[in-house]
């Protein structure tokens, strides 16, 4: 494994980092014949909650990095299960077009047998190799602790990576890929989340930006937009009763990439942080600007955006025609070369727009067009809630403001906006959880009542296979 | 009226264009108490045609012009009205956020009384002033030819400039200015077309780019899209009965904005060339990069657009930690500043996009876009058929076939997109219209079969008034 090779050399800090975590969450060691299958495991969610980070003592991932440093992330939400003991051998992961995101069990560390945790990492998808060492090294210190045999162990994985690297990850890491479809994963996870996670999904407003729903508080049907790279929309029936409806290539790929290109911003921190000092009505057309006033006939307020973007042309036209007017030739280039292969406008015609206006007016063009293709949607297939899962809102204030007041707007106040902590994780642990039995780690499911600690019998004829 | 003093004594070209114009339409003299009151006319429209520009001897606006010269754009898609021989007092303009859309009847020059026909015109918003004193040379010449007063004369007014502008276009003219609402003119000139002109409607495919739908030929209801610079959805469920059933600030103004800031381009031939050109899977995210084929469970292809834009920040990334990695310090600004104002990446990493691409990945973006809600208002409102109307397709086949493409893909043929050779003129020809009586020039009507030639009586009462 050559590729491998250069990872395992590479960056100390990196390999050093893997070390702390894995050490952080070392398990007690069961017997060999004590060893399950996953889909034998049941996972027991009872009492489960999310870790507040203030309260540990393991220091979180600096905030910045960003992928910078180790080429992953560790969104600090780990989820405690305390009454789940049995070992878990097998890890999920999501890979999609920009991001590959990890769930992996752990063990508390200490002898007190407190259960374990949930772990949620994001890498880059171009940065697969580093994921696949990750998984590599749990898989390691797996087998270290438990004495497993590499085919007792499995990943679990979905999204279109699932397919497009399955042979690599197969390859590097020698067990078996069991490949999860997306969209089914998606609503498993989301279903988790909804049914089992207290203080998971919540709604946004001004003055309460995080109001919890209860768990388990929903009817269906109910639609899913799952915003990453692109949107998907999936409308849910059933707890494991979906249909993709529809989605949009407008999606976070297209609003980080205008913005790379037209703001110089680097990442998504910078961008946002743009947006909320911007100004979009210094680039957007409103309707006051082409009335004068609102156009109150047909409800549309002066302020309501008209045409996102809508001033830039005529504000460059119009410089474009002044600077000819002033016979502006000694000033840099004032013809363009239209075979040129600039990403930018490019030329000196003094029109200037502020990137965090640009960033402002295009995180509302994506927003509100999510949210009114979003309502359209749950409109035709009557459903009242709405949740917005993928990475691309990122517990960003701004963007549910503009998802909120979208489906408010359009709806009348008839649907609501959810959100969710975990949002970028629905993917991956609904591929974890989707070799369990129907109604495993229910709190009301008769199984789950008797699970507490016990061990699949089935694992000592499975050593012998 | 100092502001048009300026435009009055400028550019002798305008001027002398606008002589010439109006010199071609000369109108016979009718006796003073023939002139009639706009609300008394009926336009007779039997026989009406347009005109095959290559059949006149009248030479065309020259091509590329493009509003630099004269301030204008003379659409020539005249609409010949061979029997319609009475004086038309008025004339009609939209003004919408870029561009003002003005009609107005003349008669044909000579002696034979051939009737008339309508001109189409448009000018940028941002030269209102422009569009002005075109119709105040038209007035001054409609007096002299027919010795009418002013007050006998009046401007049909349209769109958001009817009101931003109300002030400055009744001062600058003397007459009365009638503002009209933009949606109803535009469902009346929608009608109008799609009932009374041969060889208007057409619907696009790549064989037969512009296969006409006979004139009459539609069942209620049917949506509107009228793409400006933002867009509007209109279901009209009847002659004159309409809903503003929904919109998207996606429009127009947001493709030309966003082109001209990344391209360079800088008028809309410029872009739409560059789209023709460029391959948008350069920049776009496709289903097949993300699952290394198609993902035929929920019919996507691999070809399918998972994310508009979605390779550039990608792209961008690589390149800036391949730039770091090598050291690159000496090569260029490999630091951003991010208060810059400059509204485009500005940085040497190397990573260059075609303008070609980004046009095409973006023309891609805006038409599936408001395809996309078309479709979804069609069917929620029970529409076959979807006219796209606005100025923003300008009888470009690349817009026009995404268009299609859209409609057809998400309704699986079951609704047809429509287009117009006159698409940008449907607010200006109901505004023009809107005066007549209800059922004014139906070929079908009994009043228009006795209107050729005939004056209303009334005019003589009006003088007095």
């Amino acid at each position: 494994m050559a590729e491998l090779a250069t990872h395992d050399e590479g960056s100390d800090s990196a390999g050093a980092k893997l070390e702390r975590q894995l050490n952080n969450a070392t398990a007690t060691i069961p017997t060999r014949q004590e060893v399950p299958h996953p889909s034998d495991v049941r996972i027991n969610v009872k009492g489960a909650f999310i870790v507040n980070e203030s309260d540990e003592e393991v220091p979180p991932t600096t905030p910045g990095e960003d992928f910078e440093e180790d080429g992953y992330q560790h969104d600090r939400k780990d989820i405690r299960l305390p009454n789940h003991k049995a070992v878990v051998s097998h890890v999920a992961v999501d890979i999609g077009g920009s991001l590959a995101k990890l769930v992996y069990f752990s063990h508390e560390p200490g002898d007190n047998d407190t259960g374990g945790r949930l772990n949620f990492l994001k890498f880059e998808t171009d940065k697969i190799d580093t994921c696949i060492l990750f998984m590599k090294r749990l898989k390691e210190e797996y087998m270290q602790r438990n004495g497993a045999r590499p085919r007792d162990l499995c990943v679990m994985a979905t999204g279109g990576g699932a397919y497009k690297y399955y042979d690599k990850i197969t390859e590097a890491l020698g067990v078996d890929v069991h490949r999860e479809d997306e969209m089914e994963c998606l609503i498993i996870g989301l279903d988790f989340f909804i049914s089992e996670i207290p203080q998971e999904v919540y709604s946004y407003t001004d003055s309460n930006p995080m109001a919890f729903k209860p768990q388990g508080t929903t009817s269906y049907p109910y639609l899913l937009v799952n915003i990453g790279s692109g949107v998907s929309m999936i409308k849910v029936s059933g707890p494991r009763e979906f249909d993709r409806v529809g989605g949009t290539s407008l999606g976070g790929g297209t609003l980080w990439g205008l913005l790379s290109l037209l703001t110089g911003a680097r990442n998504f921190e910078e961008m946002l942080s743009f947006a909320e000092r911007g100004d979009n009505t210094a680039v957007d057309m409103l309707v006051g600007d082409i009335y004068g006033s609102g156009y109150g006939k047909i409800g549309l307020k002066s302020t309501t955006i008209a045409s996102s973007f809508g001033k830039v042309y005529k504000l460059k036209r119009q410089a474009e025609r002044e600077a000819e007017d002033g016979g502006n030739l000694a000033n840099g280039d004032a013809h363009h070369d239209s075979d040129s292969d600039y990403a930018d406008g490019g030329k000196d015609d003094g029109v200037k727009f502020r990137p965090e206006d640009i960033s402002r007016s295009l995180l509302y063009a994506v927003s509100n067009n999510i949210g009114q293709i979003a309502y359209l949607h749950a409109e035709k297939h009557n459903c009242e809630q709405i949740y917005f899962g993928g990475s691309f809102i990122g517990g960003h204030w701004q963007t549910m403001a503009t998802l909120s007041y979208a489906i408010n707007f359009w709806s009348k106040g008839a649907k609501q906006a959810l959100f969710l902590r975990h949002e970028g994780y629905l993917g991956s642990v609904g591929a974890f959880l989707k070799r369990q039995p129907p109604n495993w780690g229910r709190r009301t499911s008769l199984d789950s009542g008797g699970v507490a600690g016990k061990f699949s019998q089935l694992a000592m004829e499975q050593d012998d296979r």
